[in-house]
């Protein structure tokens, strides 16, 4: 069976077409500036073949006419005609508290994820326009399902996800903590149990999907009882360009010193801060860690407050299940920065972690502290498209 | 000696008049509706005599009269003339990066607590007021001393004060955190490494002062190295009417949804948010656990949600420390709530906490662990104004 994943933005496209006999990907590419001038796609087979051209998309269905005829007829071609493809799993940013898990897409499927869109006003209408565009070009026969990034956030307890605020914000606009990265935490949460050779269920896991955006997640007897992101992905702690939480009262200084209205605000908090406001350097993780090298003092400031932030987040979260038995890192910083990763855990030896520097600095999937360390601690290189084409499988079988 | 403490507000004054050769609280009052109709004082002597009257205020020069007249000629007099009071303790709320200490009040030093009011527009110009009114009543021979709310927390590291906002902010504005209950936390944790009898410098604390406001420090070595009140007292975990720290985006999409300013936002979040806002009970939190023994589901949520935040606060600074000795609960709710301690401390049996039941019930200062307990929990009553009348005692001497 090959599961087609869509990950669908408002003027992109990003895919995988899966093999679910070996969990092998077949192709993968990205389409970009639909609906506007220069639309082009960029696809490329898994034995090394590239397709790259631009051609009009005015809407995501020329989009997915596009990455048919890559895949069908292209030099890159992997298979003879799409209906070789049991099935489309689409990535869905909100979820909201109505889909606590993956779901075939029927017609009051994609009306909810569209009325959704007031939540994740970014997102949701684009996954729409995704999975109409599916629609006209496969056909309503063939089955979509859809993958929600909030949905393994849903088995939180009030306590985690409710807002000190008013409780008018949730009856009336459903204000509260969604989370994100579901996806990428229950995939490396799962992998963490199956390494370890244990059961979840008698598992405490921390996972931390450190990447443009990052979040962490407190995973007990294999759910979600906590996540640092939020209301949106904007909320936890500080990102590439994101602030995470912030104390309420700079915010209405800030926005009253200058005048700023809330989409100002949203764009100063979402774009222009976090590591990237802080140093002044870049978002780009690697960027900032070498101007920090030279001597950038605002570079180092940055580094120094996201890995404190980080540890402050786990050590928040050991005491929200009362204890930890596995730390996870995933994600683009997660998995590449050993530096972070030896630091974070440098505030967390009271937990028991020794960290094996020789393992920290290798490579992929891997435990990177001592046998005799009471916390284990793993790198597990996430992977979102598999996890949404496994449940996509399971779904439609 | 005998230190006259105030803490002036806007339109309302308390004072303690304290006898340093024992530390004995001789009067203590409240000058109330200073600058509007129907202003009044009432006044205490420690042999529990009163004076109560109501008296035109127009300014804080007639409240300090008043105050004089109570002490030195009412029938709940406790000295004969102000010529015995050697020095007057002010507390101030924003000391920003400027005091890292109490100091004796010189022209200078009141032109930066003037200036200073940028930060705390309620608060500092109130105070400035009273010290103006204490040279004008007391003439500007008698010795004033300011003790900030802040200075305690003034060695906190960058990492640690830094919002991960554009720099800008910091520079142009000197948006950063800087605390409060300052005095309180140093009190607190001072007097619990005494009563641990051990030199502060080798204990890790966290103190978690817990009243109207709330907030916890993390007190390594004597030093506060994280604190979780901000910019403002509104920032840190859900207290009586403020929010704590909030995802940013929960903020804007309120803010358009309701199309609300800066200043109703800040009104919102401060006066009717946390526990309040949640619960739609009270405030009290004596109320509202009354209110979710009747089964009010959202009174209990508003206490889940209180003491689950306390739990990850405690637990993000031993993270901040890489590990705890002592945990110290003071402040209103801090000091008589055993079912919160109780509670918070049970999210931390990880840490080896152990709370001995019959101790936690006690009232007074106390450990409410067992001897075993790998970490000491104790309630230690704070002293916020003999803190203030100790500092001043030392500058002026």
């Amino acid at each position: 069976m090959k599961i087609f994943v869509v990950n669908a933005g408002s003027s992109s496209l990003k895919y995988q077409l899966i093999d679910m006999e070996n969990e092998q990907v077949l192709c993968k590419g990205l389409c970009e500036r639909i609906g506007v001038e220069g639309s082009c796609i960029s696809h490329k087979s898994a034995d090394g073949k590239v397709y790259e051209t631009e051609t009009p998309m005015p809407t995501h269905s020329e989009a997915f006419q596009s990455v048919v005829f890559a895949m069908t007829k292209s030099d890159a071609k992997v298979i003879d005609s799409f209906d070789d493809i049991s099935a489309i799993g689409h990535r869905i940013v909100q979820g909201g508290s109505i889909f606590k898990g993956s779901c075939i897409i029927t017609p009051e499927a994609l009306n909810d994820i569209e009325e959704l869109g007031a939540l994740a006003p970014l997102h949701n209408p684009a996954h729409v326009l995704a999975i109409k565009a599916c629609i006209e070009t496969f056909g309503s026969e063939k089955p979509q399902v859809a993958v929600f990034d909030t949905s393994f956030h849903q088995t939180m307890p009030a306590k985690a996800y409710m807002f000190p605020i008013p409780y008018k914000y949730f009856t009336d606009y459903k204000v509260r903590k969604y989370g994100a990265h579901g996806t990428s935490h229950n995939f490396v949460s799962s992998r963490c149990a199956e390494i370890m050779d244990k059961d979840i269920k008698d598992l405490k896991i921390i996972t931390c999907h450190l990447g443009n955006g990052c979040s962490i997640t407190a995973v007990k007897g294999g759910e979600c009882i906590d996540t640092s992101m939020g209301f949106t992905p904007l909320d936890g702690f500080m990102m590439g360009t994101r602030t995470g939480t912030l104390d309420p009262s700079a915010i209405t200084f800030i926005a009253e010193k200058e005048n700023l209205s809330p989409a100002d605000l949203n764009r100063i908090f979402n774009k222009e801060s976090g590591v990237l406001g802080v140093s002044g350097v870049s978002n780009d993780n690697r960027d900032v860690v070498a101007a920090a090298k030279e001597g950038n003092e605002r570079a180092q400031l940055a580094i120094d407050m996201q890995r404190y932030q980080i540890a402050k987040f786990i050590g928040s979260y050991v005491a929200a299940m009362n204890g930890v038995d596995a730390i996870v890192f995933t994600g683009g910083i997660g998995e590449n920065d050993a530096a972070l990763r030896a630091e974070v855990c440098g505030y967390l030896t009271y937990l028991g972690i020794t960290v094996d520097t020789d393992k920290n600095a290798l490579r992929g999937e891997n435990k990177i502290t001592t046998d005799d360390s009471r916390v284990s601690v793993y790198v597990i290189p996430t992977n979102e498209e598999l996890a949404i084409a496994r449940d996509t499988l399971a779904l439609v079988k």
